[in-house]
């Protein structure tokens, strides 16, 4: 059993490792922490709003049991001696101190963007590119750790990748244009976006959202040479907006490809990465990485959100986009919460785990 | 044309006075403020959010042109001796120390509740107890001000207190009973309600909500006698909730009446009022104080609205109650930014104005 | 293993009575039936919208596999003799007719009201009035039937008496004043409420339901005594409201006890009543039956909804109600779709099987 | 004075032409028509619904007064020879027979698709191709008829063609990749979109929506030559979706333009087309045809819908397109309620009105 912790603790991200990582077969949360305000408080009580006194617990079910008698401590508390691993859901500016802190000593995964962009350091998909895990090895040596601080991508960024990996691989991908209709859930939830400004309404602006797409998406689909990833030679456009949808981001994508690849033909891709997972069995993954529906109508989040646990990317409307000379056209539901976000995190470990990383 | 100004103009209920005083026949905007960090901006780049960017505007329609090029004041750069009264839409804790040290000089008419339960200090709805304005005399003269704190009460209350007035007073109330679902726009903006918390879901409980509407409920319909308001003789209980409605609150309201009130004498005993209404013709009153349904499927918040420039109260649903001896239910609408806020702070001081009081 | 039916199995509340006979210990599904233009299709193509394409499946997860090729029957199709059991999700005039021609053969427990307010059929809600099913007995003597109907309770009463029973039993109930905020499920889904009506809005009105109520509340807590069912002298008002919440009905609840009882005293019974409960254990059974929450944010639909798999009630917000000599007031928390509705329905057949009475 | 008819209005589209007509300084409305089942009640009765009993009249006040005593004709009882001019608001299949039957003596202008898709018929949106209006000389001599059809685009359509005529003619456009955000009301109400379909969902797919923009989108922005309209070269491809907004579409557009355009030639380029409106000044025209927002957060539904009394097109994020050679993004908004439909249709008699074709 590794021991793992977790700091950024009573946010919504945190929230969700604490959901992710419950009854885990392989780690178990030994320490959490949170910002001073909540230090030395139970979990349930460090989560509740003190104006309103509503707790701020994620929708859906209980706090699990094994937090209700934890308690938090400040970051200056964490122990990483204790620790194998630690998991970073701060969203705030901390983010880059904190982890770099902890990657002396420890292995951190994190789903802030602070290292993303760090030639040194990779943003890992697992199950897509896994082979990048390769640079963490540089990383700690150019830095004279003996951690390393490992980043999912943007929510946004998850999905988008995820769908187009299989079609670059086969088919190349030379163009792709994006629109994504973002749940809540996404913006956090201390304040997170006020009821009155999304009820009835669409906000067509995430700040600094759309660039990280793009980054990201070159980033993860590049290629680990001698030490260093070279960004994948494709062109990413996207506006992202946000929607009056709870959980889980849609997204409606228009990609040119350099070779014919028919609807069939990327149906069959995608069939054949389910069968060939490098994450199957994991304790967190899906039991279907990819789900491609032929019913038009969907994915739609309602329905999608529970499927795999939050882990499967479902795809549909998949049709020939007339307007290149090869492409495809198609919308994806990926759950920003659950592989977008902690969840995914957690899948990422045991992706390290397997590979003896970690 | 009377000078005004508007403290906490940045809030939700402070861009409500905003558009209620556009284009006014009496009053004039001269000086509005707010917090430290707003003064010297202009209006438009005191209310925009610094993370999101999102213009924080009430929905519909743009920044009324006269406040477009207004600098926002501090606080304490508002000029009294330049004023004939100022509107208090101060949300927070300070709003007491604020209305007190204007009150000194000049009238203060006020959306918060600092004041509210002062015995010297009357809670004024125009049009329902436009009499207890006489105590603003007493509160002068017991205090040494040479202005005074004239406060609405809650939204809640205003909408429960309109309705039951003519009933009160005709056919006498001893006991109410009221459920009300209210709306978002009601827990201000920054941050308000998270869309997390209420989309499709319901809040049962708004803090001090209850008590408030207990206590100003038996206040306003009082009498005021030798200086001081005799609370009404009436038993009051509620159960205040939010919903995921946007503008305007919805009350379920159960009373037993002394002598017995059929429906339709509730309807005519409305209509009454309507026609001999004391606020008849003002600038911000409806054409209709009341509107009472009898299309069982009325009040309907998106229906009601924009009833009466939001300052008419709908009622509905008015049904005999035969778990009383007399009594009635119903069900009414009445709007928390309009009648029930800023645009009912400005009728009150339109009514104010033409007794000579301001 | 039981052999059971479904009629009305396309609609809303027959969708519910497949997921809650998925993989069920006692019951298997061998039989299902819908209106004529269904008949002959498999399940899933039955289900599906002819113009929209929209598979109009309750939102979460997938349809289970064991109807995926089930052929959907005409009513006339359904052979009795084949089966022990039959549940009616029928929602249109057809109940009657339907329910009257299986009874004679066969048990019916349905969740339509074409019955429930004949002298000789009990309205039954498994673990608050076990006894009434004594009834049946009669009814199939009186009716010289094999079968009977045993209907559920209209789901807006579930809540409400499931809360009243316990202390009406041990503190007396004098008078119950209760609105209700019901979710959009709760009118089914072809149409269902348009989003047009309900987004942003509640109606205030919902036809038929508060008489329902009223009756069904004093039947299930009245007495049964030589083979009929002596109404609880109780007196019920209450207002019926629909408010943008997908599933879950929440009810705010005065009411006026016979002798006194405090917060403390009502959570003590529920608590033994959860100790005694007669559905303990069996399938479909919550955990708890109650749970009573101090925190004053609860009940919130979208944190209650899964709570038990749907068949716990909630409660919240118990306070003395000092309107009455004696008296509580409370928020609580329904499932509609669930404990409400044919979830409740195979507990209730779960009960009766039991007793030996199928 | 014209005297005009309405058939259809009892639809949703048929409730925005009553609105739109209320009080109109040309046109008044003297016939009015729907289905058999509401001939002969008055217009209220008409669009109540018999089960609910809600009045099924749009969002945000009153029945207009001038319709509230006329009685709906059946679509036979309709007397063309007292008309000027007839809407048609008929959404069934039943659209063509109808316009057909009415088109051999007066001019009917539609916003259904039955006649959009023939050679001899323009899709007309006033203000952008006005001199497409000559083809109906051009139809009325082919078919023998006194009258003409002239139908709208799709609501989709609309605002898409709208922000695309400007830099189409200026500085041509050869691809377009549109994803839209649909607002409920688009699809009607009786039944229209279920609320358990929408509420806190997408759904990815309107049928047969993206063709219809693809092609309208080619008519419209082509030239009328000899008698025929040849559509314009430009390749269109669109994903339309439906999101939880009540009313007003959001369209998130990539161009490629032919030549150079910037962010800042696209706004100036608007600017122009305002000044020089075809509509200007019309009853029903907006006082901008066209605003850009430098603002990022703009447009917003609920911002957008009421500027210029719904018939403005918004524009927001406008950004060059780093994806083309030459290109454009931006994100769109077009009220589907007003400029998308009947009050775009009144705007289109208004037109031809001016132009003597009426």
């Amino acid at each position: 059993m590794k021991k793992v912790g977790i700091v950024g603790v009573t946010g919504a991200v945190g929230q969700e490792f604490v959901i992710s990582l419950d009854k885990h077969p392989w780690f178990q949360v030994t320490q959490i922490a949170a910002s001073e305000k909540s230090a030395g408080k139970t979990y349930p009580e460090a989560i509740r709003d003190p104006n309103t006194h509503v707790l701020k617990w994620q929708v859906g079910g209980e706090v699990p049991d094994y937090v209700k008698n934890m308690i938090v401590r400040s970051v200056d508390e964490i122990k990483p001696e204790e620790l194998d691993l630690l998991f970073s859901a701060v969203e705030s500016e901390a983010a880059r101190d904190i982890e770099t802190r902890f990657a002396k000593d420890i292995p951190v995964i994190s789903t802030s963007s602070a290292y993303r962009y760090e030639p040194d350091v990779p943003i890992l998909i697992p199950g897509i590119n896994d082979e990048h895990a390769a640079l963490l090895e540089t990383q700690k040596k150019n830095r004279g750790w003996k951690g390393f601080v490992a980043p999912l991508p943007n929510c946004t960024t998850t999905g988008l990748v995820i769908t187009l990996k299989p079609l670059y691989e086969k088919y190349g991908a030379k163009k792709v244009i994006m629109t994504s209709m973002q749940a809540i859930s996404g913006a956090g939830r201390t304040p997170g976006v006020s009821a009155m400004d999304v009820i009835d309404n669409i906000i067509p602006y995430i700040p600094k959202e759309e660039n990280k797409v793009r980054i990201e998406t070159k980033k993860i689909l590049g290629k680990l040479k001698d030490g260093k990833i070279e960004p994948a030679d494709i062109r990413v456009s996207c506006t992202c907006t946000r929607v009056p949808v709870i959980d889980g981001h849609t997204e409606s994508v228009f990609v040119e490809t350099t070779s014919d690849c028919t609807p069939e033909d990327a149906k069959k891709t995608y069939e054949e990465y389910n069968k060939g997972s490098t994450v199957k069995g994991f304790p967190s993954a899906p039991e279907n990485y990819y789900v491609v529906h032929d019913d038009p109508t969907r994915p739609q989040p309602r329905m999608e959100r529970e499927v795999g646990g939050g882990m499967t990317t479902t795809i549909g409307r998949m049709e020939k986009e007339e307007l290149f000379d090869h492409g495809l056209k198609y919308m994806l539901f990926s759950h920003n919460k659950k592989m977008g976000s902690a969840k995914g995190a957690v899948l990422l470990a045991e992706m390290l785990y397997k590979k003896g990383i970690i």
